[in-house]
């Protein structure tokens, strides 16, 4: 299989069930929808909605599994994006560029954007829980919800997002990165891999596999945006470069050097792989999904 | 019933129940945590919790429903709380008192507060699809889910705030007035009332009249919100007083004047009361509290 062509129809899927599940062009919340559509059509990779599917693909292969599972793709990556709206605000990284493109707050303003993300992960949640848009069980919905909202939350995403700003330029043990790393990029990533799981009825054994999955290419992709944000250029990355060290934020580059880190990404990756060795083929796009995440750092 | 002891036992319930569900206090994201903790203990006085609570006992008296229901009016708190945290933020109402303390950004920065507000707000999502702490059925969570996010959401909650933020400072007509009441203050108490009737299985003819008492009274509590706001002291009020009309923003008074704001807010109260006519005296509590609304403005 090649995995970009993979990637690319699967992202047209999710693109495709965001603008279906959109919200309308009118009424008295225009503005804030704009908002909320900008940075939801901003160019993302749709990476976390592709883990959901592909997951659920490794499992079975029925197109009414991946039908049925794409609003909580779509849910993922309202999340998702909300989350990298709150980032990028002047009291959190400041950032005025994001896939090449004006962050949320510099087109909108700081409270519209702030107001954008809320919409952003609340709607995640609205969509989730709307059986009108897919057969999927209450308690499977249910058990996703559990899922997502956790790795979203205080003990997740949020919480390694808290960590990660109130540790900037500050010494800290190697296990704190990792706690960062594992809790602000991997708890939802894992959390996307298990709710595909979920949704295409994985046994617990196979769910068990999926999530260390999970861990290991969230671990691998936040190494790689780390050692991205050290080596590349600015027009290269679509974000500021080097912006991690020049806020005195924990890297895996800055514990590793270059070198060292490419290491430390390539071990991540295989045991992803590792970890799908009771999978047949079926599971081969998140192999390759691993792979690719690997080669981003080439 | 004096309705005095009926909110200060319910509040003591719902206070129990949120230190009950609360996070630990140790591990790595303790800060985040505890910033989240400061603003759900400020306080507050647990009116979206206690109408859930109380809607539910209007439908059915059982002692099992209240404790059924009670992570469900948890959850509520811990959403209202959100959007407390993010509306006082420097980039949108940027107030430095609410409830006679300090508000969150100014006591743990205005990082801390943004992801203290993503944390309750995700958390309260994590409280109601986790099956573990009440026996609610999944498609009961799941239907008060929708209900939630829904009224929380952009077309609800989010939504009105960032059109009441939009509108600050123009001129604009008394329909988008009442639609920024509705949506950014009515939604979510509808949304708690609504939630109720449904943990207790109510009847769709019940759910409606409950869904119509929800509307008067948040109607009737942002008219007076308004009112103190435009007529109180800061000191009276435990945030600042007179902040609506210097902010040149949109309300009640601005349009009728307080004595004509006071009748409006009276005939929402009796709408309210009105609505719930089919309903025995069950129902007490939830007559009490309109009225209780009302005595807020005098």
């Amino acid at each position: 299989m090649d995995i970009k062509t993979y990637l690319n129809d699967k992202k047209k899927i999710v693109e495709n069930g965001l603008k279906e599940l959109m919200l309308p062009e009118e009424g008295p919340f225009l503005n804030h929808f704009e908002a909320m559509r900008y940075s939801l059509f901003a160019g993302g990779k749709r990476v976390r909605p592709i883990l959901c599917l592909a997951a659920a693909e490794a499992v079975n292969h029925s197109a009414d599994t991946q039908k049925n599972l794409l609003p909580v793709a779509c849910a993922l990556e309202c999340i998702h994006t909300y989350s990298l709206v709150h980032d990028d605000l002047p009291a959190m990284d400041d950032d005025d560029l994001r896939r090449g493109q004006d962050t949320n707050h510099t087109l909108y303003g700081e409270a519209a954007a702030i107001l954008a993300g809320d919409g952003l992960l609340t709607w995640g949640f609205d969509i989730l829980s709307d059986t009108t848009n897919s057969p999927l069980s209450a308690e499977k919905r249910l058990a996703i919800i559990q899922v997502i909202s956790r790795a979203a939350g205080p003990y997740g995403m949020v919480g390694g997002q808290a960590l990660d700003i109130g540790s900037e330029n500050s010494d800290f043990p190697f296990s704190t990165l990792q706690t960062i790393h594992k809790s602000k990029t991997g708890a939802l990533i894992t959390g996307s891999v298990h709710a595909g799981g979920l949704g295409a009825d994985a046994s617990k054994e196979q769910i068990e596999q999926l999530k260390i999955y999970g861990d290991k290419i969230g671990l691998a992709f936040q190494i790689v945006d780390d050692l991205l944000n050290a080596t590349s250029t600015t027009e290269q990355l679509g974000k500021a470069a080097g912006s991690d060290a020049s806020r005195g934020k924990a890297t895996y580059p800055a514990y590793f050097g270059v070198e060292g880190t490419r290491q430390k990404a390539l071990e991540a990756v295989d045991g992803a792989i590792g970890a799908l060795q009771d999978f047949d083929d079926q599971a081969d796009p998140l192999r390759a999904l691993a792979r690719y995440i690997y080669t981003r750092s080439n």
